[in-house]
């Protein structure tokens, strides 16, 4: 059984499973597991890793409309490292306190692999799910698509030592650069804010973590709708043009890698007003709910389900 | 740097780390993680490493004197076999009900090793500590100890082909029954009910799970305070009895294994016919809380900080 059935499995099995986090009594709660060779790519120091993973769980709580309560991991590595756990524990930190909450430390364990398991605790009273997006919403995604494609690409480039970018300094100061640009772009601001923007007014939302393309087609699935999106209306990121072969493999990158934490969501048109006064993040409307009938399209054609399926 | 000094590393790194759980705005949040070859011996099922590592979350909640909310797992394996995870989520979902509270599922993840993270919520208003025990106090310890011990002696006989008990049937129907009995010893019922009840009077508070002698070394250090136990008092369970080679070694077990999810807490001895009628748990007191100066004992006799330190 591959994850995705298993998952189907699950939801079967519990209620609540499905959405991005569960909620019980008012309380948010989600939880994910990261692990170093899948997650983490070589060069990722543990202040990126402490942000990221404790950012994964928080944008579950944004993507139910959620405000954030408190944060946190289990960290297991083979050994326990001084510097690398304060990093660890600072990076971890650094993100609650960008979205005004706490974190409050966790587990420590020892294991080969170095695993992190992150929970994030929110509060809501009207929580946000997948499934309620109704024909002539508009979809609208918050900031930009591509961030953690272009990451990936500048470890990659760190690893095998080259510097294919405009920085003409090559040797070890390149290398430097790429893994400080890289570890840069993979730290992100979990969008609680915009969440709490949107909750009031939309029908359905959830975060892109899997890639805009396989989000689409899961809150079409669970609102049992259809969307069609217009790809010239998608935010791509710069930074992923700065590291593509050429506009094509940007928007490809863009739309179905994955691993940003944007929200997702589906909204009546006249509600976006007053969204857009309650955020400054910005936010992209990239298409509209259809029937069902519809299908699921990108510029009319069908949009393949594609997109990242987390190790 | 061992986990034992990384830990007091965080703790002064974050607040309110040291205690079982964190507490944020009465929300109370603990999170371990457990894996397939230093938590769950061959021979463990499913069912049963559910209800463990979830019953392990839980325990941590019941020693802040907290009720549980909820709790959640991520399930990290190197494949999703689907009675094996159903069976992890009806374990996890059977202890939770037993304490009254919600398991609403997680994350799935692939991963080489078969890894579990836990994380359980619960409230209180008014958190025990480990660091309030006050000369005077009686220690107590909730149920009996040394069933994880026994258990463990169980998988491993199960694991050789023998039986060196009772049970004369040998052979495969020999392994079942050790099986089924490791199994069952290794689920265990966490102290929610008896935490609540020893909440309003507790000075101190914490579980077992790293054994006993630890479990008391740990209090009064956080308690600034001596502990004087009396080995006669310690309930002993009958089951480390049967697998031990004479009282002596049941003793050793019960007292320094841990893996058990008792609770050790300190309390004025006026409070405890209260907290008797307040529980059906049965509530031994083994010692009394000194000054730091009378140091930690049992019979007389410092009482070495030995037990178990999770992997």
């Amino acid at each position: 059984m591959d994850e995705r059935a298993a998952l189907r499995l699950l939801s079967d099995e519990l209620e609540g499973a499905g959405d991005d986090a569960a909620v019980v009594d008012g309380l948010v709660v989600t939880t994910d597991m990261l692990h170093d060779r899948t997650d983490f790519p070589d060069g990722t120091t543990r202040y990126t890793a402490g942000w990221r993973a404790v950012g994964a769980s928080l944008s579950d709580v944004a993507a139910m409309g959620a405000e954030a309560t408190a944060a946190v991991a289990a960290y297991a590595a083979p050994t326990f490292d001084r510097d690398e756990l304060l990093a660890f524990v600072r990076g971890a930190s650094d993100v609650c306190e960008l979205v005004d909450t706490e974190y409050v430390g966790g587990d420590l364990d020892g294991h080969d692999e170095f695993t992190v398991a992150t929970t994030a605790i929110g509060r809501t009273d009207d929580p946000v799910p997948r499934s309620g997006a109704r024909p002539g919403d508009v979809v609208c995604v918050t900031g930009t698509l591509g961030r953690s494609a272009a990451a990936l690409e500048y470890f990659d480039r760190a690893a095998r030592g080259t510097d294919d970018g405009d920085d003409a300094d090559g040797g070890d100061e390149g290398t430097e650069w790429l893994l400080e640009r890289a570890n840069a772009l993979f730290q992100f601001c979990p969008r609680i804010a915009a969440g709490r923007a949107l909750a009031p007014h939309a029908t359905a939302m959830m975060d892109s973590s899997d890639g805009l393309a396989r989000s689409i087609h899961q809150l079409a699935e669970a609102s049992d709708c259809g969307v069609a999106i217009e790809s010239n209306r998608i935010p791509i990121d710069d930074a992923v043009r700065e590291v593509a072969d050429g506009e094509d493999e940007a928007f490809e990158l863009a739309t179905t890698f994955g691993e940003d934490f944007e929200l997702v969501a589906a909204l009546p048109e006249d509600a976006l007003p007053a969204v857009r006064e309650a955020t400054d993040v910005s936010l992209s409307v990239i298409g509209s709910v259809r029937t069902a009938t519809d299908g699921v399209t990108m510029d009319g054609d069908e949009l393949v389900d594609r997109g990242y399926t987390h190790g």
